[in-house]
């Protein structure tokens, strides 16, 4: 009976994003919430529950309107006598979500919650547990490090700064090179993305501990970049990217400056046959842009949530063929069902075509998910096992 | 005439905090604000002037109060036609400073500032622009890392985490080991801390660059802990605290789980010669009472704003006179002229007496800061060119 009412109000949710309030549904509502796993030590709210709403609460006395803001959908709360206001979102996909509160006009992180940069901001996520949650669970096996490693760029001639996971071992066999993946974030995150909401990490010291993955270095720097004002193609409307202005600037700090920097001071493999590019979102169409141009460079590439590379990619840029040894592409299920039409063709059918050119080609769709970080996390863990072993 | 109108502003702040709040002030402020080094990517508020003064602005349209709450004192923002709550604080001192805002009731982070850990919780931090803050400042020279390290805990059977620094060279030098100082934060803060809000990282980096410090790796772990309940002497309010219970399970921790995994993990060299502890604050107080307690295990030891050492506790513990090679005991000048009496005695008086029995004694007083985070980043200043020289 639970079953049958959660399925019908994912289907009222899923019919176009209703906002349901708090009050009108609290019949509907399975009281079995309990603290996000990402929220503040000790603090009870934000909650959760088996349906995967979020319920938050907020002492403001004085406030007239609290709203949760989770999934581009405005939620209403409700105050009590004491003057603290709770309240619930619809149900949310499994995985990590960003959100804010809304204090009378005032968008705020919620004071309960950890805090994440994405959408362009620091503020608050949540986590909606899921049922694969064991593949970046935290497990009592060897931990690779997550190091914030700072350096000079000369492309930007600015210090910069990027996080790089060195896996279990790594300190210890201090005789062994390792391959290296550079890995990138999306529009509106940056280089914390993949080791705090990502779980980057974690995925990989789970699967080298169960053998299914080589173990590598991971290298997440920072891809973000401005649209120059007036520029005559940055027309997104349109469905058309300078690539030269948007993936230029950080092609060029990524082969010249952080490639470089990463073969000196850590010991990995430095050739093509050692390294790996793979991003999300935008970060994927910057992988798309970046290994296309320069396939020597690369052999393992992929792309979630972020295009896909297609036969006339393929004839403009023939050495890709040649050069590449892997090429991965996933999507959310529901995000692929939504998909814009006229951005860089059908990715599946893209793949295939690719796949009857004697490519290596992978397919990977993430189900039940849209363009969100649960999406990524099933990608890099479907992506890595792929990795170095040719 | 300006810097007469500062100094008039800072000797009425000094008397007692009184509030001032926007508007009523608005003739003394010199516009000069800025936007904060601390702030979110392309913020423009929080602000701060050359009086330090902090300047707040947040949309909140239905909002009927808002307020800027820092050091304690809370100031009213005034409201535009537009719905845009602006105010400013008195002048703060100079470094880093914990704040929040407080709109119709509910305290919440601002949403322009970065996040930082500290009053037990994540939330608003601001830099006041120090004279002195070269020291702390990042420049385009050789940099360590700090590195996120997942462990496992016996004493506590947990995973835990602790962030540890490597000096420059740690990569390249692969033959070369490290002597080690643990330190630790304050109360209501965690092992965030001395790298974020602290700058232990930018402070050693520069300091080994001027080869005025030896390089040595820095560990800093979590050493929260919590009053039992129901403790007989768990009474704050009388100055005791149980030194087995609040210090003991950090202890524990320090001596059977982190420093063997240190020394496993980590090139370090791994005797007491080569150890050293220090803490601000809570971590002060844990220095003392594990140093003490263990002076076989360590030899150089730095209390910040965290009490000194007694000629009582020599006696009580006569070992620490013989093992220590160096004490070093600081605090901010004006938590010195406040400081709590009876709570163990005054700490230029005891370190004058230890150094009159022998001790290779350090008093340091940070000029115009209270117990805040620029007294601390300058006590591990003037702290790390004394560590491991002996």
């Amino acid at each position: 009976m639970k079953q049958q009412i959660k399925l019908l109000v994912l289907a009222v949710a899923f019919a176009g994003n209703i906002p349901l309030g708090f009050g009108q549904q609290s019949n509907k509502v399975i009281e079995d919430f309990k603290p996000s796993s990402v929220n503040q030590s000790e603090k009870e709210y934000p909650q959760v529950n088996s349906e995967g709403r979020v319920r938050v609460q907020i002492s403001a006395p004085e406030a007239n309107k609290v709203q949760l803001d989770i999934g581009a959908v405005k939620y209403d709360l409700v105050k009590d006598e004491n003057g603290v206001w709770t309240g619930e979102s619809a149900p949310q996909d499994v995985g990590f979500h960003y959100y804010q509160l809304n204090i009378d006009g005032a968008s705020v992180p919620d004071p309960g919650s950890l805090y994440f940069y994405g959408a362009s901001r620091w503020g608050s996520g949540i986590e909606i547990p899921a049922k694969d949650d064991e593949f970046y669970s935290l497990k009592n096996l060897p931990h690779g490090e997550v190091r914030e490693n700072i350096y000079y760029s000369k492309t930007n001639d600015a210090l910069r700064r990027c996080f790089i996971y060195t896996p279990p071992g790594y300190q210890e066999n201090l005789e062994k090179r390792y391959p290296v993946l550079y890995l990138q974030h999306g529009g509106g995150e940056n280089e914390t993305g993949w080791s705090s909401q990502g779980h980057a990490n974690l995925i990989m010291d789970n699967l080298i501990a169960e053998g299914k993955s080589e173990p590598f270095i991971i290298v997440m720097d920072n891809g973000t970049w401005r649209m120059p004002e007036n520029s005559p193609s940055a027309d997104r409307s349109k469905g058309t990217w300078p690539p030269e202005g948007w993936a230029g600037n950080f092609m060029n700090t990524l082969l010249n400056d952080i490639i470089p920097m990463v073969d000196a001071k850590f010991r990995t493999i430095p050739d093509a046959n050692h390294r790996a590019m793979a991003g999300l979102s935008m970060g994927g169409m910057q992988t798309r842009i970046v290994t296309l141009a320069h396939p020597e460079v690369f052999s393992y590439v992929g792309m979630f949530s972020g295009g896909s590379i297609s036969p006339e990619d393929i004839e403009k840029f023939p050495a890709f063929k040649d050069e590449i040894k892997t090429l991965f592409i996933s999507y959310g299920s529901s995000e692929l069902e939504n998909r814009r039409s006229g951005f860089g063709g059908d990715p599946k059918a893209n793949t295939q075509a690719l796949a009857e050119k004697g490519l290596d080609t992978h397919f990977y769709v993430s189900p039940n998910t849209a363009h969100e970080w649960q999406s990524w996390r099933r990608s890099l863990y479907e992506f890595a096992p792929l990795l170095f072993k040719n």
